[in-house]
């Protein structure tokens, strides 16, 4: 069997690259690990439009079913580990180049053009202690677990949206939330500083920096400095929600296509081609500007209908 | 009033634009007729993530619902019928240039800095008879109308993705439904072709042109030739659905920024800015390759995020 397009990726991007695929009729194979991706991890999405205070988790669910009215084939429960070009494809009847894909299991699949909508994964501290305390009080998703948090102190690390996002779907459970950031001014959107500030129990530490984690089965506290002066402080702490920010789930395409200096895949912006043929990426894996969930889903359906172009004038 | 951002049209990309901007605390105005733009003459939209099967209006009123439930200035009921750049605008405090534009009632508006969201008109046929049948059996729109056609012969002119669309409204309705097309192939997609096929009351004529639409108070015939050997047929028909592209509606701008050939606003495809700085276009008036509603939404958000970005460094 070799598809007419194998999508990588259950988010924003890759749904939509998928609903549009299947209305042109190209025989498509969509891989991901689960249909939750990055949103589900955000509390509420208030910037989907036509979707006021849906929570990530049911926007995705949303996406999901739409998906599923489609006959699409898709293979969930296992990652893509590489992603190989094939200079001609068996049973390919002279239609050229195509990708072969292989998935953790070791199978592989076979597609003359490809979608990749891997996103982002969270990136970590690396530092002492982060790693021995994941799922104990550490984490790199609010809605997860800030429940677990009612009457405690908990850090958030990060003043971005998502940090300031995590700050406030904490507030709603801990006693105090502290803010660590090592700039020295916030970047979340003025709405969300404005409700932080409402909260009333979130503190912003400016130009600080966490060095250290410690405890025994679970968080008791953390090490931090100020980085002007130099002063390290310890305080008692019961979790801490790294939001930092995210890197490009590119890896396992090695060298395959281009990228730029942060491992985003370098894109024709109108197309969303990559540097191969027939390679479109789609969503927060490429070197867009703004990494959003609309605009993922826009560009899932321009990748869709570029790939469609391309085959169309491939055979 | 100076605003930070004026925005002129709501459909997905204005109101997208619109959600962002006012999330991002720019003191917006938003200049729209009416918020039912393009997408609400489409029967049934199935590829708007999330909704299966949606009807045009009703999507429609989702987004405007949501809009309304930020913070924004709303201005309806008019068109934008100029727009010109100020190079300084009073009070501005040595902001630099910003736009006035000036709707159908005189009435001027200013900003420092511009979102285009207009998106496109529908193209007219250009034939004898046209003009006056309009409302009377004419129509660029088949969700309007359909219904009225219960059992009578009706036209559909063009065979895209709208025309075929148009034909699958009217045949849930009508006896016959002809679809007339000048090229030599069908351009809708596969899907729509295979609902032709079984609706069993679509006939397509490819490589022929109607010339002229006849009647008296509403129309009774029209009048149609075959392009290969100009034979001139007359045929019996009760309504003529045009459905043969659009125009970008941007003539408004005069000659203040660039455009392609199609009268499309040229942007650059990362910032969606156009050749005059502060003025952004998203959506089908700009010369994005595909015209959908997702992707119109998706570029509404990046075109707000460019232009607070924009503001962001102008001051």
């Amino acid at each position: 069997m070799i598809y007419d397009l194998i999508i990588i990726g259950g988010g924003p991007a890759g749904i939509t690259a998928g609903i549009y695929a299947v209305r042109k009729k190209l025989n498509t194979l969509l891989i991901t690990k689960d249909f939750f991706g990055q949103i589900s991890k955000t509390g509420q999405v208030d910037n989907w439009p036509g979707e006021n205070a849906i929570s990530g988790i049911a926007l995705m669910q949303k996406l999901e079913k739409h998906l599923k009215q489609f006959p699409i084939e898709i293979k969930t429960g296992h990652k893509v580990v590489s992603a190989v070009v094939l200079p001609t494809l068996p049973h390919s009847q002279g239609q050229g180049s195509g990708v072969e894909v292989q998935i953790d299991s070791g199978e592989k699949y076979q597609g003359r053009s490809l979608i990749v909508a891997t996103g982002r994964n969270a990136k970590t501290l690396g530092i002492e202690g982060e790693q021995n305390f994941v799922g104990k009080g550490l984490s790199y998703c609010s809605i997860c677990d800030a429940p677990f948090f009612r009457d405690k102190q908990v850090a958030v690390v990060g003043c971005g949206n998502a940090g300031f996002e995590t700050a406030l779907d904490l507030a709603k459970f801990a006693k105090k939330v502290f803010i660590f950031e090592k700039g020295d001014k916030i970047l979340a959107d003025e709405i969300l500083r404005e409700q932080a500030q409402k909260a009333g129990n979130i503190t912003i530490n400016l130009k600080t920096e966490i060095l250290k984690i410690e405890g025994d089965k679970k968080i008791q506290s953390i090490v931090y400095k100020t980085i002007e002066n130099h002063k390290e402080f310890q305080q008692p702490m019961d979790g801490v929600f790294v939001q930092i920010g995210s890197i490009p789930a590119t890896g396992f395409l090695g060298n395959l296509v281009d990228f730029d200096k942060n491992n985003s895949i370098k894109i024709n912006d109108k197309t969303l081609q990559a540097s191969v043929k027939g390679i479109f990426a789609a969503g927060d894996c490429n070197d867009t500007t703004y990494k959003q969930l609309i605009i993922a889903a826009g560009q899932g359906a321009t990748a869709a209908l570029s790939a469609y172009e391309y085959l169309q004038n491939k055979t």
